[in-house]
């Protein structure tokens, strides 16, 4: 067995960041992810923790799905695991091919295509993707947010992988997962909307064929019954959603003004987070890492930091405070 | 892509055995698994759910778990989201082989071998099967319980891969894990155990080195949060698991005096089910199915039942009623 052992950092961990600030005041406010910080109220019942989930009830949500992502088709889509366990099975189902991801950008998909053989080329338009075997783009963009139209990625010939992990709250235009084109694979996130992070779910919508060969892949009980109860009420629930997407909003707007007051240039994002730039963003990450606030810093883009929305008045506060404003 | 769309009969999907008997008394209790019916308490903190979990939270339970099943090494343990998980995954990570399973048994080893382009062949005997370049055994068997000792299992040249999914309440030598030749890989369930299978957990025990191309290709945040979080806890709970390793001995005594009483013969087992046989096994299935009792049979041994056991004292009046005795 081959071995090749690539690391990639994400937001989330507080591991390394509280060994780096031990004197740092508990409880961490974790900033460095797109995760709504306001979870779907969870309730399961004790049967689907103990109990096989039954083909019936992955099949009860993904019939919620597919209504929730505008599908005509509930065989078009498949429940994972979590979208990662679609990332880590969809270059082991394609030919060897030269593949083109728009970059930078969530880099799993980088790491998962290449540690299948394939030919991988982080390109910086779409264009030059779309000339390859297969395509990757993740739309809107982590973490730019860079959004691409469904017209142009209509135009496509390639294998189209869109992943839209963070395309929840905006218009229902922006995904492609509606009126898909044969040769498109979506993948979409629920553990970030519903921010459920920890329960594993996501999903991928494909035309039914290439949905059976997934299902297949990934087996049966891929899905936890917890998941399924959860995912099946959740993405049902409009009132939930359309009350969440107006308190993001005010939120967004009001961390906007706070980046703003603090000096720190707007460079984009989605309505989960927002990218920035700052000359000193070290001295920033430092600064808010001694209050024990952790956002998410890039190596390839040293100015750049993420930052996650609070999530309550208290967050707000602490983040205002550690700004210094 | 190609398609095969292979369906393996399972036990525990309540769907098709509801239909068949809509008269029944609700609620079916369900005896087609071999899982615990009684679960450990769940408890699992909010943040569980809502974060992404940390590698420090996949370590901590490695560490347990490596300690509950013996092991010198806990880079030799990989957690996934269930065995079935890791038994989609082999296959694919070994070149074109023979395959030797010892069987019939579990199918999903068959159908998952056979899907990623191996030879397989089921044989009779494990002598056969490691004579071929890999050879899978179910270790105790399901359903049968046939066991086979560590000692013939080392004599193995092949490339050796024992599910071990209902070893936990046999003997520590039954397994294994704790002494792992170079050439094996190790399945271990939690599920069925701890009576949890809708939580989906579930380990391999490999050389480090394969262990960690393992975790590679069930990449970051395999295992959800509470799965991490409850297994920990429950695999370090050493006063559970004997108060219920003599729960299941007690219970298993008693429904083997039922089967005799019911005529029934015992064929083998585990401690947490019976295989039996009966000319009449398909008016059992009737019978029982009509009192809302639903039990495994099997197609390729129409004489076969397979009983998991009552969970309770209603349980167990409830199937002595529909046996008639």
């Amino acid at each position: 067995m081959k071995h090749a052992a690539t690391t990639v950092m994400h937001g989330g961990d507080l591991g390394a960041i509280r060994r780096r600030f031990p004197q740092a005041p508990e409880p961490w406010l974790d900033l460095s992810t797109g995760i709504n910080p306001i979870a779907y109220p969870i309730a399961a019942a004790a049967e689907t923790w103990s109990r096989l989930p039954g083909r019936a009830d992955d099949e009860a949500l993904c019939a919620v799905a597919a209504q929730r992502f505008g599908l005509r088709d509930p065989a078009m889509i498949v429940a994972a695991p979590g979208t990662q366990a679609l990332i880590q099975l969809l270059p082991r189902l394609v030919a060897k091919s030269r593949v083109g991801i728009v970059g930078p950008t969530y880099e799993e998909h980088e790491v998962s295509w290449r540690r299948h053989g394939h030919e991988v080329t982080v390109v910086e338009r779409f264009g030059e993707a779309s000339d390859r075997d297969v395509a990757v783009v993740v739309n809107p963009d982590n973490p730019t947010g860079r959004l691409l139209t469904t017209a142009q990625l209509r135009l496509c010939k390639a294998t189209l992988v869109v992943d839209e992990a963070f395309v929840d709250f905006l218009p229902a235009s922006a995904s492609l997962a509606g009126d898909l084109p044969h040769n498109a694979i979506v993948l979409r996130s629920f553990g970030k909307t519903y921010g459920l992070a920890g329960l594993r779910l996501g999903f991928a919508i494909a035309q039914p064929d290439v949905a059976a060969r997934l299902r297949e892949e990934l087996g049966p009980w891929a899905v936890s019954g917890p998941a399924l109860a959860i995912g099946k009420a959740a993405l049902g629930d409009a009132a939930w959603f359309r009350t969440t997407a107006a308190r993001l909003n005010r939120d967004g707007v009001r961390l906007d003004a706070m980046l703003a007051q603090a000096g720190v240039t707007h460079l984009g994002g989605t309505p989960l987070f927002r990218l920035t730039q700052h000359e000193e963003s070290a001295e920033i990450v430092e600064r808010l890492g001694r209050h024990g606030i952790h956002v998410r810093a890039f190596s390839h883009e040293p100015q750049w930091l993420r930052f996650g929305l609070p999530g309550s008045e208290t967050a707000f506060r602490r983040l205002a405070v550690a700004l210094g404003i």
